[in-house]
């Protein structure tokens, strides 16, 4: 017997992973009522037909895009591929109901970058320039007083949330930089596409997109600002067989500072923070760790004591990664302590 | 800030899989409070620091079992393996406190089957006989009031869910009754053993303990005290590529009953229970609907409309086949509703 | 500097999970030159570059369909989906090209039965009466000259092997069969569907087409010709989260012959079969036993002495269960040895 | 029928991974005779009862290393522990025996930094500057005549191959290199430790040694003389949730030599070798490309064309990484052709 009354919540484009994610979390959150989750294939179906795992938990028919009014939401997640929100948002906005949404439509403030790396024409370039880029610990402020959220990508939250405090403090290079990272592969979605059949991902490891993928100009438009000045880096995905989780191992030239007070630094930076947790130097964090949960491990090494400072980071992509850190901006926006709805220890094994 | 003021709680063996999962679920349970964790291996270390899953969920140590004063608290879990709980528990009993043992100390009420399958003398028969079986939704009533509730199998809960309502009714046959069991690894504990290796286990699959395995006794008993007769059945165990979760395929006889008719009494027999989902007739459950959570989805088919009634039946073997029932046990024992602290929906995928 | 001389050899659909095991089995098999791989979608691409495992091995184009005369070949193989190999199987055969089809074309004799499960009208049922069933060691002399294979399916290869000995001989009863099978996912091929995605089924393990198989009828035509009398049975199979492999559980009911009897006879059975293995009484295959090779083992249990017989075999269905079985059937009917090209012992890890 | 009489081969320590891959390729190599495999633990038990899947392949029982007398052998492979080899070569190699040792005891020519890092005395500093180092196609020369191997590690192949002649040829820098390495679990062996159990691994992805790892001299000793020049790089392990296959992703720094220019100087470098595939500048190999097959495949890219040469690299552990690799040694000792025996093309899916 919750009082789920405060907060009205849609979602549009329920029927991929990080849709049901979002709906797991949002079915125990105490202060929503999910009121609409649309889709078009699925409208009229209850949406524990679809994803059983939810019976019990959410009962609501999936609604069609076309025939439901979502100006009656206090907020709506978009959790549709990208192009989409970008065209149907700013009616929304301007029936002052706030979004979040978790595709890449409002992540670039360049619009020509952004026309280049996702091949289509920006529907609405003036709502980019008001978007506030998700990374609820950088970026807490100006999200309180959103209208429109850009969460921000999987691969990006694990990279940004290390570097940008030690890029801002000057303590670490800003050439030079590589991000390794691995992601499971729910990252690339429910579509029904060869590569993603379980016997082609399962018992095998690859890299992808390595000559370019769209994370990094997201990546490094966060650094460059970080360090107020242009920053590239390398940049190269990973295929892991499994579901969840993203692991990235940073490299980054060590200027002056020392590798202990870099570690002190970060604690202290996020010693307020429930969702990111600087470990103790040299630890060897695990995906599994952060599994189902909204939270992000971060580790320092300085292998034999060289010049390089190699930094592990871990997520869940669906959660910290998507729709946890959507939920966390949403509980920003709503004056709600960050971790309403959130509580949840990862699951282990 | 919870209250978690209620409950004192105690857990002996928190090292294994069984143990963790405990952790995580008590970590977020309102009305407990986790008061000791003993390990031998482990004293003196943080929790956090073997599970860093827990790391800002559960701020305590393991202490040493020797020196630890469990009758402080108010209930103390068995996540040990079997033969620990009769050796102590005879103890604690009679300081008042009440145990819910996960292991299989008092499951089988017959206690020369006991010895015969677990090949050890039994150390306290007199309580064998006042220990309450705590399959929840069975004997709610008695788990009421005991003081030792012996915690069921994984594989016995996924199986007499569904037949024992059945049994006691007649619908079914009592001859002929096939259980085709398949489990994930956790259930084969965090022992360090090759049979239990990433490289054995992964992309295989294998039938085990087909001629006799300690779950078959535990079942027969409770069917047989259902069907008010004997009951033998024939119950062969798989261990499948994944970490949690059991399928049981049940073939039983039909007898005058229809299907259909099966099938409405079952959904009635359960229909107040939020832990047992009987599914639509002809529905093809899969364990990642129930993947950390307290559940047992039910589905009943009869292939070719012929005389066999096909039982499909899916828990996770950590939750309601393991930590998740054991709460459930200590909720109703304490005067709590049963999903206290069991309210999270399943992690998909 | 093979010579490969002896068999022409063209492969009809090379894109799927059984064409690219032919293709790695005929790259190494010394009597054979693969002479034509078609493919519409890939035309005029090398093989290698699809499936790079091949880079070095196999080095051919696709060749499209339409402008490829076959009839060269001395046999062609059909790795395609049901309903394709019938419609040009008459014309190469009248052409004297022997063909093997690995779909499900030619292997049910009643042609209403095979309508009523696949869902067409089949194109050529004088061709059905001729095909020869493929299922090498029990049918070897009507394969030695047969023109046209009906490459048995990979669940009833499991079934069938270990029971047509045991009917046939009338040593188990021909009710109450139950075969409780599970399968690796390249079961259900390399297509682009959601229900195969590794995030839909890694880390879980479900049951389908419970109320109905295409394998069924398959395994019940086999089993009462055996028994010479209609068997009806269960059959129930399961999807499991690995790439490759077979178990079938096997309840049969023994009537008059104790099981150490039956060992002895199925050992004998086999004994001069290379592809077929009765492991010691009691053993406990495991699918990794046989991966990537030609390989059926099977062992007996008679659990708790009492009366009913569990059967447990193995086999990799991309091999015994579809492309090795098929490389088999070449082999006898072009008078080499069973074992010509087969010789790899199974992958383990 | 095969004439295996060339080589008489002992395998000492054979029931680790490395152990049963040396025996699965062993068992078809038609030049060989596999006269003992040894083992104290399962001393007088058949090799197929502890690994099922050469059951009709190798008929041969482990013998007691006590009591064997090696001395019959051609070739004796150490498929042992680290540490165990160099105890008893030097008498093997004193009776004219060769031998080829799986693991590192004679890997490093420097001493001091090897019993640094292996944490022992060595037993015979003098032989390691004898034993040559086993990576085939860069030094087959000194392979032809040797009497005693140091058969690679499985990263350092993988890392080593595409960085020796880039190196050599003065077309990196020797600064800043950087390899991110992946491994799945059975390079960790078969001993039964927490760290490698199935619910430990699978569903999860972890970064190990980052501080430091063995194969980090070992491969800046090969770079080294490669270069001329003492390298120091940054070498980061991590375990994937599979069983095999490593995949190298290697950072370089550009000189003045265009990555185009390498891409053909490696292909020219490496043009008539069975084993090294250089692929098509800008393909991404996946570990399943050579799954099960003795094969390094390499692929170059220059991302955004900035001035990163990224280098992925795909071996399978198991055999290009240790016992296909230690074959091909034998290979090129005895005279034979590099591919004898290892002609398999690698298992997809």
């Amino acid at each position: 017997v919750r009082s789920k009354l405060t907060i009205k919540v849609g979602v549009v484009g329920g029927t991929g992973y990080t849709g049901v994610e979002l709906l797991r979390l949002l079915a125990i959150h105490d202060e929503v009522e999910v009121v609409a989750v649309t889709s078009r294939g699925e409208s009229g179906n209850p949406v524990s037909s679809l994803f059983p795992s939810l019976r019990g938990f959410l009962d609501i028919d999936f609604c069609d895009p076309e025939s439901t009014d979502l100006s009656v939401c206090d907020v709506v997640f978009y959790a549709t591929p990208n192009g989409i929100a970008m065209q149907q948002v700013p009616e929304l906005i301007a029936k002052g109901v706030r979004v979040i949404d978790l595709a890449a439509d409002f992540r670039i403030k360049d619009i020509p970058t952004w026309e280049k790396w996702y091949g289509m024409e920006h529907a609405c370039p003036e709502l980019v320039e008001k978007a506030v880029y998700g990374l609820c610990e950088i970026n807490r402020e100006q999200i309180k007083d959103a209208k429109l959220i850009a969460n921000p990508g999987c691969y990006p939250t694990s990279v940004q949330l290390p570097l940008i405090p030690l890029l801002k403090k000057g303590y670490i290079s800003s050439e030079n930089i590589i991000a390794d990272c691995k992601s499971g592969v729910s990252g690339a979605g429910r579509g029904a596409v060869v590569s993603s059949l379980m016997s082609e991902v399962n018992e095998s490891f690859k890299a992808y997109g390595v000559s370019g993928h769209r994370h990094l100009p997201e990546i490094e438009q966060g650094l460059s600002e970080a360090a107020n000045a242009e920053v590239q880096m390398v940049f190269t995905p990973h295929l892991v067989p499994m579901n969840r989780g993203i692991l990235s191992t940073i490299y980054v030239d060590l200027k002056d500072t020392d590798a202990q007070t870099i570690q002190t630094y970060l604690e202290d930076f996020y010693k307020d923070e429930e969702f990111v947790d600087i470990l103790p130097f040299g630890s060897l964090p695990e995906t599994r760790s952060v599994k189902g949960a909204n939270m992000c491990r971060i580790a320092l090494h300085q292998p034999q004591g060289r010049n390089k400072l190699v930094i592990v980071s871990v997520i869940d992509n669906l959660v910290k990664g998507a729709a946890g850190q959507a939920i966390q901006n949403m509980n920003i926006m709503f004056g709600l302590k960050d971790d309403a709805g959130l509580q949840m220890p990862p699951l282990l094994p």
